[in-house]
């Protein structure tokens, strides 16, 4: 079987530096995001009229080899595919947001809980 | 920069043998569909009770240059950030779909539109 292989397509930038900066619920942050598409990408967006777009990016820091953990939420031991904690054998992460504005290759978002530089792997229209 | 590299954690099993026998709309199709975790990844399910998952999987066959194209439903051309087609530079396929039945490392959902045999990447509780 062939490996699969992704290509990064942008990079989403945001007001945290360090994993202890990021936010456990994004939607308590008023704090907007911008995705920045690299220019060879920018033709990807033509006639993006979405209000919301989910996002797909790299949690490039997680761990890949736990399938159990302690959920911080209720003390309970779960599956990784029972949470969305970025602790998983494919740390893709997946977000909701809202479309703020678009210049460009550059789109302004609802806030996002990742790293700042965080690599952006796709754009989806919301239905 | 390191290569960002997915390990299948699973298949998903459909009716559909080829490209031309999947739905466009799955909404349309009262076929169910079954998720086959491969084996060393089952303890990832534990306590997974959600209603609704995000399936995150692979579609291996779409073409991964493609940057605009006519949209089939209004013939206008979109960028494919601007479309949900399996055509981009990361061909992952997101659908939510409800949870009907966890057996051991196998869950049967609500239709899906990929062929027999895709390669689940991810499973997420939806909220």
């Amino acid at each position: 079987m062939s490996d699969i292989t992704l290509v990064p397509i942008g990079r989403i930038h945001t007001p945290w530096q360090t994993l202890a900066d990021c936010p456990h619920n994004v939607r308590q942050s008023e704090q907007t995001a911008t995705i920045e598409l690299y220019p060879q990408y920018a033709a990807g967006l033509t006639a993006l009229k979405a209000r919301e777009i989910d996002l797909l990016y790299w949690f490039d820091q997680a761990p890949r080899d736990v399938l159990e953990s302690i959920n911080p939420h209720d003390q309970q031991l779960k599956g990784v595919f029972a949470m969305r904690s970025p602790h998983r054998p494919n740390p893709i992460a997946l977000a909701r947001v809202e479309v703020l504005a678009i210049e460009g290759n550059r789109l302004t978002v609802s806030a996002l809980d990742c790293l700042d530089g965080t690599l952006l792997l796709d754009i989806k229209p919301a239905y």
